[in-house]
């Protein structure tokens, strides 16, 4: 009754750190790093490599730069068949501070990428892969991709990336089932040598529901975060995911256990989910940033007024 | 772009009255009901019609039993083209207490029932459209219907029923888009002259997504409640489905106006939404009971004893 090819990421820490400035501590991140290898979850997304001078360790968590010794203090000790994987932004990592894989705990790295910069996506990728490394591209904003310049990007990466895995990656939380659907069968009928991923946002209570959509369509890479945490309106709950993989391998119960013992109280710290603002720029398909704005604002719960200002900066 | 034959009934005040045991005071109701006729929705269903011997009006509010002058209370003076719905169950409705539809201001009465109880639910039916209303069949817990007894009653209903209009009832919040799809052909292909419904509720965080596959596969009547409230997880959120639809009649602000000014707080005070115990009755296709008691008890968050307690009472 199961796909035996579908692997789940979860991004919890690397998502997540979205919303706070990647500032998880340590013993918080292991006890994720538990529940996932406990869970059987195939990969562990942990933060970003990006570059200590684009970006001050004295202004960001760690997990924005995911040192190698770092991640040893998550995994030390722990029994897992959980891979580690680091998400890379185009033009915001030095290459160099990537060790070969051999040397590394990290197994897989992906690649966040507009469609305009897939040549740049494609650059990082390969030069991972000759590092040792799995990889990915995850073709971010995909909502907003134009068809010509996406399938002629399609194209390219089928001829000359290695990525494993091309992901959907549905930023601004505005799919449906039917472009989720057709975005999957248009991967799928391009890219013959690579499998699908999805990485859905949750502002319109879809994330799950498109990733099943993805997964019946034949996307084998599906991301999740516990309890939905990740940026605006958060990602596809990872609980909701194993709860409807059929996968004998998996096992929800330290997931639950995880959510009761960190991650209620998380949440009442720091903000995620469903709320208005975020459905709206779902709605219309724009980045979450101005409902991020509002939401730090005194006009936090004002929508309607919300909803006019998108709509009148859309007039031309 | 839209199908016009597509229409929304809200059903905020009847299903969100199960959480509080259908006691709205009549400015609330009242403002649920300027926001939806502004809005541009086709139905609103205001409560239950339940036998007063059955239920005392000291224990509930009066939204269990919708009387006449109750609903003229809400609906005076305002202008408006929303139809108003009321909900019956089998066996608990005093049929002489409902009045010929010239002379209340329901304009639909749809009957609650379970697969076996289809017959009396077609009683019910036939009599109320005589006396001129609407009339719907909502078909609760299909997820735990068995296949040869749906379409025993579905023939049913086809032949003898009266009903303009047969849903698919989600109770339990347990289905995944296929069997969503599964479903809405079977009806599609047995009921050749009646529409179809979906009322899905999002345990899963599917509501949404569900009814969006019911859309896809021609259902044409939707139910939604504002910020989603309604038993346990609550429904598909209208401002979502208000989103989605491409009708322009729809105005999705005075949603957003309702939500930021009512429900926000509401939603301090009564709880709905996604919440992990509800996700778990959802997954394992029971009743939300056990979930409901659990978020009463001093074990709110204890979720992994609490699906080791569910997965325990299945064994035989």
């Amino acid at each position: 009754m199961y796909r035996e090819k579908i692997k789940v990421l979860d991004c919890t820490i690397r998502d997540g750190g979205l919303i706070n400035d990647h500032d998880f501590d340590t013993r918080f991140v292991r006890e994720v790093y538990k529940a996932l290898s406990a869970a059987g979850v195939d990969y562990m997304e942990i933060g970003y490599k990006n570059s200590k001078k684009l970006f001050s360790p004295k202004e960001f968590g760690k997990w924005k730069f995911c040192d190698d010794d770092d991640i040893h203090e998550v995994i030390k000790g722990v029994k897992s068949n959980t891979k580690i994987s680091v998400m890379v932004d185009v033009d915001r990592v030095d290459i160099e501070d990537i060790k070969p894989a051999s040397e590394s705990p990290v197994d897989m790295i992906r690649v966040a990428s507009y469609v305009k910069d897939v040549d740049k996506a494609i650059y990082l990728v390969n030069h991972f892969a000759e590092k040792g490394y799995e990889t990915t591209v995850n073709i971010m904003a995909i909502s907003r991709a134009l068809d010509n310049e996406l399938n002629e990007a399609l194209i390219q990466l089928e001829k000359e990336c290695k990525a494993q895995v091309i992901y959907i990656v549905d930023s601004f939380g505005a799919l449906y089932q039917e472009t989720t659907e057709f975005l999957v069968k248009k991967y799928r009928s391009i890219l013959k040598t690579k499998e699908v991923g999805m990485h859905a946002h949750n502002h319109q209570q879809l994330a799950f529901g498109n990733t099943i959509e993805a997964i019946i369509h034949d996307a084998n890479f599906v991301d999740g975060t516990v309890y939905g945490i990740g940026r605006a309106a958060g990602n596809c709950p990872l609980e909701l995911l194993i709860g409807f993989l059929k996968n004998p391998k998996f096992d929800i119960r330290p997931i639950l256990d995880l959510i009761s013992k960190e991650f209620i109280s998380l949440r009442n710290k720091i903000e995620w989910g469903y709320i208005i603002p975020y459905a709206i720029t779902g709605m219309l398909d724009e980045h979450p940033r101005t409902a991020m704005a509002l939401r730090k604002s005194d006009k936090k719960e004002d929508y309607r007024e919300f909803w006019e200002s998108l709509i009148a900066s859309d007039l031309d």
